[in-house]
């Protein structure tokens, strides 16, 4: 049976679950969609120390933390995958499998996730030496050897976050030259502990424990190469979760949707989004909490001056 | 003697202790300057309920996790109140009494207050019916009878906020008629338990224990009339405070400053700020703890591509 929502949140990461109590303290009728909660951070490799208010704190603990908080309040959730977003006239019809929900609003709440490099050795290593996120993990490897995968603008940025901290860097890029821009490859070749390796196609993680090191083909000349190495960062994109909303929204460059940064509406009216499905420029937990709490303010005000 | 910093921080509400984490976690040499920490919450009427992750909180409490958490980092800063920033080429001079301080980049999150009706009794009763913050507070009066002072749009949604949850509002405006715009005013006429007073110049605010009543004299006959109520919510704009940085600003018309809402990024170049002082649309704590975040990573980006 199809069921009626004021609003939909397809998401249950810190956007989603933030969304979802700004709005169920405003009385909107609300069910929140999610495969899991938590998103990304269930995958952090440490503890979060950049979440104001809760230091040192394991992915694991925050996600409790803030599933035990949302469920304080009277929302639905259900857990599944959303396939379709339609708008007929101004109403919203969310397919779930066979099932439909029918909503006057809807914030699409579902992530990015990095994008893995689907070598052997990858998912074992995560949290053990395999990690996506310089700014979260970086600092924890200090005087470390360290290969940034990835030499686009965020693998370069990467390396220079990096260099303040561990002892070597190599960057390893799969094309004949690097990708990112001049000023950023300026300040890199500036670098004595950076190392640029091109035409590096990424075989193996190695380790026991921890990662101890990465096995690359040569692509000039086919060899295979190893260099020892205590962390891997992975840099070779995102991909936001949108398969399921295509026409109805506008997309940057990097296929994240594009809103307004102030309101976290997008080009149709209704429709919502926030944190790191978006084209917002940073991707962090905080930063995602707060957008969510924005977008439910928006809806907020759009319900009002919706007729019914 | 003069010091010089990467970055000064100008207040220590969640948007500021947030930019300070992410500032030093990125090795940034960072100053922070506040009169007192914490802004706003301190203020706060009721535990607040909406900081994704700790619910139910005092806003003492949740000051000192965000206090314990700023500090545990090994973050400069100082208790003062900032008189002037000037830019001289790409330095910026940040005067706190007689002392200079001299940084390449600067985040400003100085936050605004609500503007005070500045009655008596209001003091005496902030936090014992007296509110500034309909969203935070409102769900609280239940089946209460409460005033809203201030029949511009803010005010007149607070009234439609409430008129959910209150049993009986009065919105009282000091004007002959309503400054809200026709739509909102529309929907307020609609709602039965909403009792509208013009020319109504608030002379005091009354209570034992709690708020009880509110002394208001009527400005067409000059007489004195009295309302029971259980909480008074003041609506009459907030004042930013930016009185030490007008020049290097664009201002909105609350005079807020205006920013780039995915970078933080002001007119000038280096000069970042986040949180209530500027035009963010909601001036929630989550919301000003992300936007904090965003202007530090800005920050880092900015101070790398400085050439010194």
């Amino acid at each position: 049976m199809d069921k009626n929502y004021d609003l939909v949140i397809i998401g249950g990461g810190p956007a989603g679950m933030s969304a979802g109590i700004y709005a169920v303290r405003q009385d909107i009728k609300t069910m929140l969609i999610t495969k899991d909660f938590g998103g990304q951070i269930a995958k952090k490799a440490v503890r979060i120390e950049n979440y104001l208010g809760l230091n040192k704190i394991t992915g694991i603990d925050l996600i409790n933390k803030f599933k035990n908080h949302l469920k304080s309040f009277p929302i639905e959730f259900e857990y599944g995958s959303v396939k379709k977003i339609e708008k007929k006239g101004d109403i919203f019809l969310i397919s779930i499998g066979k099932k439909k929900l029918i909503s006057k609003s809807v914030i699409i709440t579902s992530g990015a996730d990095p994008r893995p490099l689907e070598v052997p050795g990858e998912k074992k290593y995560i949290g053990k030496g395999v990690s996506y996120c310089t700014v979260c993990d970086g600092p924890l490897y200090k005087d470390k050897v360290i290969a940034i995968i990835g030499g686009g603008n965020s693998g370069l940025e990467s390396a220079l976050f990096m260099s303040k901290f561990a002892k070597k860097i190599y960057i390893l890029e799969y094309g004949e030259k690097l990708g990112a821009d001049r000023v950023t490859k300026d300040k890199v070749f500036k670098e004595k502990n950076i190392e640029i390796i091109c035409s590096a196609e990424i075989k193996k993680i190695k380790g026991d424990k921890f990662v101890n090191s990465i096995i690359w083909k040569d692509r000039k000349n086919n060899r295979e190469k190893t260099a020892e190495v205590d962390g891997i960062f992975v840099e070779v994109g995102h991909q936001p979760a949108t398969s399921f909303v295509k026409n109805l929204v506008d997309f940057s460059k990097r296929d994240e949707i594009k809103i307004n940064h102030n309101t976290c509406q997008t080009k149709t009216p209704g429709l919502f989004a926030a944190g790191d499905v978006t084209d917002v420029k940073y991707k962090q937990i905080i930063i995602a909490a707060g957008e969510g709490a924005k977008a439910s303010l928006s809806v907020s005000k759009y319900l009002s001056n919706r007729n019914n």
